[in-house]
């Protein structure tokens, strides 16, 4: 049953992906010794398409878990559930994946609770196991299984950061926004508007990057740039399209708006 | 039977909305590439009726959640719930929308906990899926599928805000009240006084709004001088009317009811 | 057996009530559009025999709730209980108040926290339906149900007022102690002295009351003059039936006490 | 069954009480009447034996109540139990007290939670009713009910207090620790020492309660001194017995310890 | 049942005590009134095995609970427990040792929240009864029936404190460290060294001790003694066995090891 | 059933440790005599390593615990399951351990809550006991078990720390990283790469570790470095291997960045 389970979450087909470095070699080398890996970048950069596109290329299927402050532990690993015949083991995604050789992505692990990261760290040391105590049950890992977590380090603060023990647990790649004109060919790519109307949209984001800590808490994504150019595509005015994709879901503050329009009308 | 459940939630009549600008057409763009919607404004604006008058022109249902902080994801997801033949799973108002291609409405949302926004990331990127963890499922989202947010920036702060990682998964329109001449028809016609009573009652509601951030929290919204025209109808004095429904509500403050007793006072 | 349910709420004999203005016929207009009411004023004023009148007078049975901090959305709404045949859903009393066209008072609502009192939204404006969330039904308001709200002004603060989005959704009806001739009256009534004694009573009161804010948190209430009635009618002496019913409950500051008994010592 | 559960809580023969004042007649006054009272006063002075006294007097059962911060309101009330045939209802004390027609004492109320304390309004005015919620019975007090608490002033502030909407809901009776010929015979009853030593006894306790305040929180209560007694009557050494009862319980501070020490030694 | 389930808490053989004053006989005496006591005195001082060694000599089981932040009146008290034939009544430890007349030993009574700590006040004046509210039970203590807690003062602080209503219900025994003599004869015995050794490692207790207060929170028990005697019987190094069980468990700070470490340098 | 239970956790083959000085004779003694002990040390220095070698030498079965914020005692002790024949009792970790003679590893033992430590005095005293408080069992601790518990001295702080009472039951081991020539060996044994080039591996470890606490939180642990060494033997170049494994985990911050890329280019 848990096979079949585990089939939901495999990848069909190809997820678009668009290589900025080397990251598909590293990330081979690091699932081929297991190595637990830790994605570091800006909310919309391609974090977790690049994972997708990295679990279809190793045919493994990809559990994914958008971490927040109240999962818990059994969030993870599972619970009993009561049935016609009493409780009944259910496992978490964590456990599903282990058991089934999936890869795990554990999203904006830092919205976690400390307490809830900490029972992943069997999983990532020599030991692969899981301790289901609630069930009396060690899972060993299957030898396909690899963890792997995302970290926005534009969060992390004194409050809300991984501890040591776990950082050093893992290893880390980079990511960031692509460079100009490999935006423009995934937003073109993603959209359906043309090369040349993607590079005006990435030219407005490139500018409101620059915002970014002067009033911005981020800025403009990849994500948001396709999702403007969808809109255009739909016969929306640009500068339309422009302020309900782009200016209006990241500020209130009229200067700011002010700022970002300007943006937009300078390109259109 | 989630078919039978869902049909509860369909518009049987157009529900009266008076537009005040493009945003029916921006929202049927939206709405054909099925981009989340996040709307922007003040309380009593007229965001609800608008929501509600798009799932009718849609043809689709609309589920609406009032968020609140205590809201749980299992709040939106579902739960499973004893039977008699065991443990039987009851979908969540997003659960139940996103398998049945309804409208999903998220009234309030920065109420909710930011664990809670973050169980509808999976429906707004290009996965449109809903990992039910509990029940070890994954919902693909119906095509008909959208989910729309409302905010109100007036009580954005640094404590109750988005995440960026959120506000950026959402297109937004901005509302306001509508301008003098429009707001007069909207309150004639949903209480049945006359366009110059109407024409009254707006021009009171104006000055209350200037006193907004000025000891009011909130200005005189069109849903309160609907109230105040229907205890007209009913053939309560008009100035008994708008204290009753325009100035005792929002204030306890012996100024500030004098103020907005003038303004009262001044037209009528 | 819902209906069966509600009978035990309806009010059989009239609750002796003494109108000070206009109350009575601003609430008849309010109910005949079915506007929700909020009733504001301090402690012990009459406010609940108010709605217990109106609820007579209206035919109506009214269900009474006592907020509080701690009172969760399920505590107003209703929950699965565990039966010999599984679960069995229990209407809450804002659902059983809804169903079937009682008038639901939520007393002292400024208590509840404000997950629990958003509930009621839904409720307030045109919609005037109950989504149980946890059941999968949408429950329609019974034309003849009515929402009520009371609301002390005193303990309002920062940390504890209505949403503007709430109090909006409110006509409003002040109240306060009534005029001396009008309480001496309710007291001989309540307790069984005399009017003469009734009257030596609501001066002590009158006293108290402007002592209010100088060291006191409330006033002597209407309510506290009927308890010193009846302890003389048992034969109490006066003066230790005030201090027993009037003073001692209400202050432990020696200063204060001694500025109570004078009053009293005033009198008697 | 519930008439069977209630007499454990009848009082088979009389409590000693010992009376100081008027207590006994003003408060038969308000039983008459069903006033709901409150007894104020500091820690061991007599309140819980009063009330044992009065219920006895009165031939009606008495149901405790020890408040904490943690009590619930379910813990008052009720809550159905799982059984056999399904839920089963269990009375709380404070339902299974209304029901019967007891006396319900809930000793030192202001250190239950707030919302637990405003269970007990409906019972306090003149519906002396409880609405057990989830069971969706209006419990109707028996006509021998009395609502009674005790409060201790000493403990009183901002923090933890009774809100004035509650206070006024009752009585007052204060307390205190009994003059020294009352507290000897007292003392010497309870604990079998002669009248003499127990004279002695109460003059160490009423040096202590100079101290209160003065780095003391609480003086020597009469039951302490019942406990000294007691030791010297098994035969402990006066100095040693006082130390051990009296002394070392209430001070950990070497001055503090010194002083009292001081004071046992000038009386032995 | 619960007969044989009180027999666990049996103690078998005499638990070895050496007596420091008259704090068996004053016991004792306490005992034969049953006036609950409260043990104060440092962390592993004796006082556990006192308990036990008392209740060996009285022939009472002795039910022992550690207490903690989260222990819940539940804990103490019983709770049901979901059986075959539906619910089933679990005492707690308090319960079972007051129903079947054992000491019940309440360790480090502190560490538990008020609410907790409350339960215990039925059972430390007159009524001796323990209200089973769940159950709807009243326990009358059995005759042989006795409450003991222990207590630090050295934790004690304003946030964690026993309430003054809580401490006069309780003679106290003041324990501190056994002199010299007695403590390295406590030591030899329990280890199994010479005395001479023993008294070697008394020293180093003493010395440590000294700086309680200077950099360190607790000084070197008995306890510690005995382990580092029973290492050193193993064949450790005494040096050695001196930093593990001595030096090592007590602190991190470089100064204040070096400052130990001296100490058994002197010594050895 | 617990003993099938408990073989999943016995060690089948000797995991590598690699001794630095007599920890493993002191351990022996410290067994012999069923000391509990504490390891003190910091992240990833062979902590959980040691212990799992000594489980095999001993031949002893090896019960893990990773200890967090919100495990509570029932995660430790066991709780009841609900099965078709009613509740059934599971022995928690700690339960298994201490029934069926396994050593109990409870690792990172700060950060649980002081409430869930304290569960484990019992155990460590004397009496070697463990009350299942909700079963009414009292476990005896079987004659091979021993409780181990680690401790990072870099975490200590106020807020988290072991109480005096918890810190005294225990000897102590203090570990750190091994000295250069061992650690490469380790690295070399453990990675694959040649002692030479695990030799610059551990240079590159010290220059960091040497930051710690000037910047960095922890230092690169030995097990940091063969992750890197792993990523070589797979082909990747040096210093991306490094930048992955060493760098990237550990810091954020730019200029820290650049310190420790110096460090590695100096090597390589």
């Amino acid at each position: 049953m848990g096979e079949d389970l585990i089939e939901q979450y495999r990848i069909r087909s190809e997820p678009y992906y668009r290589a900025t470095g080397n990251e598909i070699a590293l990330y081979e080398a690091a699932y081929s010794v297991r190595m637990p890996l830790m994605l570091k970048g800006p909310t919309g950069c391609g974090k977790t398409r690049f994972v997708e596109h990295m679990a279809w290329r190793l045919g493994r299927p990809l559990v994914t878990v958008a971490c927040n402050e109240d999962m818990t532990a059994s969030d993870l690993i599972g619970r009993f559930l009561l049935d016609a015949e009493g409780t009944r083991w259910q496992d978490g995604p964590l456990t599903l994946a282990a058991r089934h050789g999936a890869i795990c992505y554990l999203d904006e692990i830092v919205e976690a609770r400390q307490d809830t990261v900490v029972v992943i760290h069997p999983l990532t040391d020599t030991r692969r196991a899981l301790p289901l105590e609630k069930k009396g049950e060690l899972v060993r890992a299957h030898p396909d299984f690899q963890l792997v977590i995302s970290y926005n380090p534009g969060y992390q603060s004194m409050m809300k950061d991984l501890k040591p023990s776990t950082k050093q647990r893992f290893g880390a790649l980079d990511f960031d926004y692509p460079e100009h004109g490999v935006e423009a060919e995934i937003v073109a790519h993603e959209s359906g508007v043309s090369l040349q109307l993607a590079d005006k949209l990435v030219s407005i984001a490139e500018r409101a990057r620059n915002l970014k800590g002067h009033g911005l808490d981020e800025g403009i994504s990849t994500r948001m740039l396709v999702y403007a150019g969808s809109l255009i595509v739909q016969g929306v005015d640009p500068l339309a399209a422009c302020q309900m994709a782009l200016v209006r879901p990241i500020s209130d503050d009229p200067d700011m708006r002010d700022a970002l329009d300007a943006a937009v009308a300078t390109v259109f």
